[in-house]
C-alpha cells in the first residue's frame, strides 16, 4: 500500500466539497477554509517512533520539537502567518510522567518560538508498552502578504529556486538536521513580500526534492527540469542524495520574476535550480513531472525521494 | 501516569500565553484564538485501536465515524458552529488499501454529514504490523449564537441539565452507542439560542457524568450536586452506571434560566439533574467538586468515570 494511492483516493472526492467554503481542498501543504470573511489555513502532520525518529536514541526535547516544526514547515510552504497549534500524542503506558512533561514542554516551546501558540491538545495511552509514541500536530495559519502559495500554480517559463542546502539530513547517526531544522516561516514571508503575485508556487521539501517537486509538476500540469549541477548540496552529499534524502524542510518555489530573488535572505542561500516547462514539451521521459539534467543526460526524478510506507529510498528510523 | 496529572502540567503554562490572541487556552473542550477580528475554535481528539475501539471486531466504517464524531462532540460542547475537519491516521503497514480507503471515506462522510468538511489530512505507517491504528481528528469551528459555552462558567444557583440518556454506551460485544452516537451540535446551538447569556457552562460527556462534571466544578470553582433519582438512564443501567460508564457524548450544561429549558428538543429529552452550589458551601465530602444525593446519602462522584490510561472503571476496548 502506497501513501499516494490513498491520497489519490482522498483527492478524488474534493470536487464534492463546497468551493465557497473550502478554498483549498486536501492535497496542498495546507487546506484553507473561509470563516465568514476570514480565511483560515490548517494542516496536520504526524511524527511516529520508528518512522520519523527513534525514541530510544533521540533526546525527548528534539522529538517534541520535530513533531511541531514538521507542521510549521507547512505554514512556511504556503507563505502564511502562524496562528495556533494543537498537539495530540499517544504514549506507551510506561512512558513516564517526567518524559511526557518534557515532550509537551518541547512541543509547546517550539510552537511558541514560531509565534504559533499551543491552544489545545489530547493525550491518550496505548494498551501495550510495545506500541510506539505517535505525535500528531495540527497548525492553523492566516494568509501572508500574498494569497497562499500553492503547489498548483507553477507556470511554464517560471524559474525554480530552493532555499538552503539539501541532503544528509539524517547524519550523523540519526541525529541530524531532520531534528533541528528551522521551519522557513519568516523566509517564506519575505519571499512573498518581494515577489508578490509573481510567486507562483511553493512547497516544503520533506520527502526529497525529486518527489516533492513532482507534486508541483503534477498539480500544476507542467514539467519541471532541474539542473543537477545547480542543486545546493550539504557537505558530503552529491546531487542524487540532495534529490532523494528528504527531510530537509527547505522550500522550493517557482516564480516569473527571478530577477527579484535575492541570493540569500538572513544568511540562508536561495539558489536557482531549474525551470518550468509546458507539459506538452515533455522531451524524452514520457510521463515524468520532474527531469534532472546531468552532463548530457536527462533523468526522471519523480521517484527520487522518500515514499512513506512504500519502497523508500531510506527512512529516518528504519 | 494519569492523564490529568499531565494536563495539569500543561495548563500550568497557560498564564504565559498572549491573552489578546489566545482567547480560550488549553483545558476546555476547544481552544479559541483570534485571527484578526474573527474567533476560531479548534480541538483535537484521538481514537486508538485497543482503547477507543477494537479494530478486529468493529466495522471500519464505525471506526472512522467515531474518530470524527468524538471531535465533533467538542464543537457541540462549546455551542459552536462546525467549520472544518483534519484527520491524521497511522496505519499498520499491512492495513490494506481497501480498508484504508473505507476508513477515510467514513471519516470524510461523518465530517460532511455535520457540515464540517475535511480540508486536510496526513497518512503514515507504523514500522510493524503489531502496532495499532491511531486516528487523530482536529475540528475547527466558529462561535455560535452565544460566546462559546465554557466549562468554567457555572455559577452558584444554576440548574444542571443533561441531554439524552446515560450509561451502557458499550455493549458486551464492544459495539454500541459509543460508536453510533449523534454529536449534539444542532441541539447545542438551539440551547444557546434559547438561553443566550443564561447558558453558563457546557461540557460533553465522554468520561462519565461524574468525572466530566467534576471538571466543570473545578474550573468554575463551584460544587455541583446531582440527584441520583433524576439522572436519565439508558435501559438496563442504574444511576451508578449512568454516572461512570462514559462515552455517552451527551451534553451537560448549567443555566440560571431553567424555566426556558424545554423538556426535549428534536426528540432528545433534556433533564434537570442537579444544582450548582458555592464552593464554600461544601457540606460533608471535603474537596469533592461533584456530589450525588441518593436516598439520605451524599457521595463524592468526582472519581466516578473513565480515567484514560489510569485506573479506569472500564475501557472501551480492554
Amino acid at each position: 500500500m502506497r501513501e499516494f494511492d490513498l491520497l489519490e483516493h482522498i483527492y478524488a472526492s474534493n470536487a464534492r466539497l463546497d468551493a465557497g467554503t473550502v478554498l483549498i481542498p486536501p492535497g496542498d501543504d495546507m487546506g484553507m477554509v473561509r470563516a465568514d470573511r476570514r480565511e483560515i489555513l490548517a494542516a496536520v502532520d504526524q511524527a511516529i517512533d520508528g518512522r520519523h525518529f527513534r525514541l530510544a536514541t533521540t533526546p525527548i526535547e528534539l522529538v517534541g520539537r520535530k513533531a511541531v516544526t514538521r507542521s510549521l514547515s507547512d505554514i512556511a510552504a504556503m507563505a502564511a502567518r502562524p496562528l495556533a497549534t494543537l498537539v495530540a500524542a499517544t504514549l506507551p503506558p510506561d512512558f513516564g510522567e517526567g518524559r511526557a512533561n518534557a515532550l509537551f514542554d518541547a512541543m509547546r516551546g517550539a510552537a511558541a518560538a514560531y509565534r504559533c501558540p499551543l491552544i489545545g491538545g489530547d493525550l491518550a495511552f496505548h494498551s501495550s508498552p510495545a506500541h510506539p509514541l505517535v505525535c500528531s500536530v495540527t497548525v492553523l495559519a492566516t494568509p501572508g502578504p500574498t494569497p497562499p502559495a500553492r503547489r498548483d500554480g507553477a507556470k511554464a517559463g517560471d524559474a525554480v529556486f530552493v532555499t538552503g542546502r539539501l541532503g544528509g539530513s539524517l547524519e550523523p547517526s540519526g541525529l541530524g538536521r531532520h531534528l533541528t531544522f528551522e521551519p522557513r516561516i519568516d523566509l517564506a514571508l519575505e519571499i512573498a513580500n518581494r515577489l508578490g503575485p509573481a510567486l507562483h508556487s511553493m512547497i516544503d521539501l520533506s520527502d526529497g526534492l525529486g518527489r516533492d517537486v513532482s507534486h508541483v509538476g503534477e498539480f500544476s500540469g507542467v514539467q519541471i527540469v532541474l539542473e543537477a549541477a545547480s542543486i545546493p548540496c550539504n557537505e558530503g552529499c552529491d546531487w542524487r542524495r540532495a534529490l532523494s534524502d528528504g527531510e530537509d524542510y527547505e522550500l522550493c518555489f517557482t516564480t516569473s520574476d527571478a530577477g527579484n530573488v535575492p541570493a540569500e535572505i538572513g544568511g540562508v542561500p536561495i539558489t536557482r535550480v531549474g525551470e518550468v516547462m509546458a507539459a506538452a514539451a515533455r522531451p524524452r521521459v514520457g510521463s515524468s513531472h520532474v527531469l534532472v539534467r546531468e552532463g548530457g543526460c536527462v533523468l526522471a526524478a519523480d521517484e527520487m525521494g522518500w515514499q512513506h510506507g512504500g519502497s523508500s529510498s531510506r527512512e529516518a528510523a528504519s
